[in-house]
């Protein structure tokens, strides 16, 4: 499928790229699969030509389609937050990644391409326990788990951790992370109910997100990842201990509901739990919100480069995505469907 | 001054106790000095009886006085959250404490008065480097940094810390317990030019509020002890590095302006600045924002105990309250106006 042809010519490396631009967002979004002719421009001292393999799809891409996302450009533009690949060429500066190398890597946009160029700090050696698709599932979700966990939330292992959406690729990160930094009070939650048997074999305590709501006497949680936003932001807040933390990720209520039920009673119900947190409440209750954008960390090098360098640590070799399903590239529509509907359990891929 | 009288008859246990009781709350709060004579109730299994020999006296009493202290009880009760004193009865299942020793306490409510009764739990044997004195102004202070630093914000030595009330008696053992945490890059803040020496003696960045208003590239810390609540609180948050976290433990802005400006400008704009932090908002500046109310603890023992037991520990050798003045009982008022004013660098107690 990769129609990516590279050749050097002297001292002029030519190129062909297999681009996706969005071109419009909204309910009916259009996208442009285009091909991209010519001379590639030098790399920067510091910077690496990536052959890519596959792109990981995330739920930000799925609000960027739909228009929802506030940090995306103006169209048209490339999405796309994840790859793995091959190196083809790098920067004069480099001198420990060599072509041929697998590599695994983030990006702020422009990752749904069969090749990119990125800045050293970017790319991760491909750790040696994981395939190339694993790779292009790994780079989002680990730091947004590592943010959320370790950086935003400091977890101690004796925190009683709730995570909203255990059994997508966030939350199987999440697991592992968790587990390998000794939490053991691990509690998890998902939509369906036949996704239980799926959280219960990785060894935490699962209900849907039903089960909790009707249950007498719910367990307090020391610290929760909430992906959902809106209502469940209240619900989860009272859920917490004294000095209990709710780290927000998103909102992917929002998603579930779409564009077209915009002005339904629940969506206004949705968006006025956004509300904020007063100061005085959270004084009263002990209790604390933290609110994380992992995606807009790629502004603040220092943290991200603490996180990609665990995952060269021995520890990194317990982070192993889940991939739940490939898609070629051509698919792309029917992928973030897929995505957004909320079927997946685990990442899913573009094939290049 | 201590009028307390003690003598066993049999097992009856006569007593004398003067108590300090808030009649009427306000602008113009009324008191009330009184004595109660009478038998003493027999203590529980795990209670200490206590002859105090001072109490400690914070902002939320100050705030109480006002009336502005929303966790007060309905008048007449006694305030008073610490004391220092010496043990003279104990209940039949404590072991650990006896007759005589000295000791500092934390109490909800009830420390203004010559003799208290309180669960074992709620004492601490007095560390032997601190006198009677500093004592009676340790609990209260310290199990707010303890709480504020390491049970909600989980502080990391390498942390940009920035403390707003650094010259007070929090400040002061937050400055302590920070050193002994490792912590080395430490800003503290006050509001007079004159106390800036006092911080810069301890070792660490000081400025005036104003100063740091007016710096044109003002640093951004990691975590930020905002005592001061109202438009503090806006000009804080965005003092915040990615991924920072803010405390917030009072709102002494508001007292400083007294009951009698309730309608000024300047305080509606600083009841203004304390609506809520969104989730969206904290999302998009990956930022956190805390709540503490460490007097609210005394319902969550076990989390009490944990910075309790921190005391008996090695590091607890150097939390030591700096005591600025020590009043009469009789002088309460006088006392409470000294603290309220801002007056003070360090503990006020009452002397019974």
């Amino acid at each position: 499928m990769c129609n990516t042809l590279n050749f050097y010519v002297g001292m002029i490396y030519m190129t062909k790229i297999r681009q996706i631009y969005l071109k419009k967002a909204g309910n009916k979004p259009v996208w442009d699969h285009c091909i991209q002719n010519g001379r590639a421009n030098a790399l920067k001292h510091d910077e690496v030509r990536i052959k890519v393999h596959y792109s990981g799809l995330n739920f930000a891409d799925v609000m960027m389609k739909l228009g929802l996302y506030p940090d995306a450009p103006s169209t048209p533009y490339i999405p796309g937050y994840e790859v793995s690949g091959v190196v083809t060429e790098i920067g004069a500066g480099i001198e420990d990644l060599g072509i041929g190398q697998k590599i695994c890597a983030g990006l702020a946009f422009g990752g749904y391409q069969s090749e990119v160029v990125l800045p050293r700090w970017q790319v991760v050696a491909l750790p040696s326990h994981l395939s190339m698709k694993e790779g292009a599932g790994l780079i989002v979700s680990f730091i947004t788990a590592y943010a959320s966990f370790h950086q935003m939330a400091r977890v101690k292992p004796s925190d009683r951790v709730f995570i909203d959406c255990a059994t997508g690729a966030l939350g199987h990160l999440s697991l592992a992370l968790l587990k390998s930094h000794g939490v053991e009070k691990i509690y998890g939650a998902t939509r369906s109910p036949e996704k239980l048997k799926f959280l219960r074999d990785q060894g935490i305590a699962a209900f849907t997100h039903q089960q909790l709501r009707e249950m007498k006497n719910p367990p307090l949680f020391d610290l929760i990842l909430n992906s959902r936003g809106g209502q469940s932001l209240r619900e989860d807040y009272q859920r917490l201990s004294p000095m209990g933390r709710m780290v927000c990720i998103g909102a992917s209520s929002f998603i579930a509901q779409g564009r077209k039920k915009i002005f339904s009673w629940n969506f206004l119900k949705n968006l006025w739990a956004m509300r904020g947190f007063s100061p005085v409440s959270l004084m009263n209750d002990n209790r604390a919100v933290m609110g994380l954008n992992a995606l807009r960390l790629f502004d603040a090098p220092e943290l991200l480069q603490e996180s990609l360098k665990f995952l060269e640590q021995d520890q990194g070799v317990n982070m192993i995505p889940h991939i739940d399903k490939v898609f070629a590239a051509d698919e792309l529509e029917l992928a973030l469907d897929y995505l957004g509907q909320g079927h997946s359990r685990g990442k899913v891929l573009l094939k290049w």
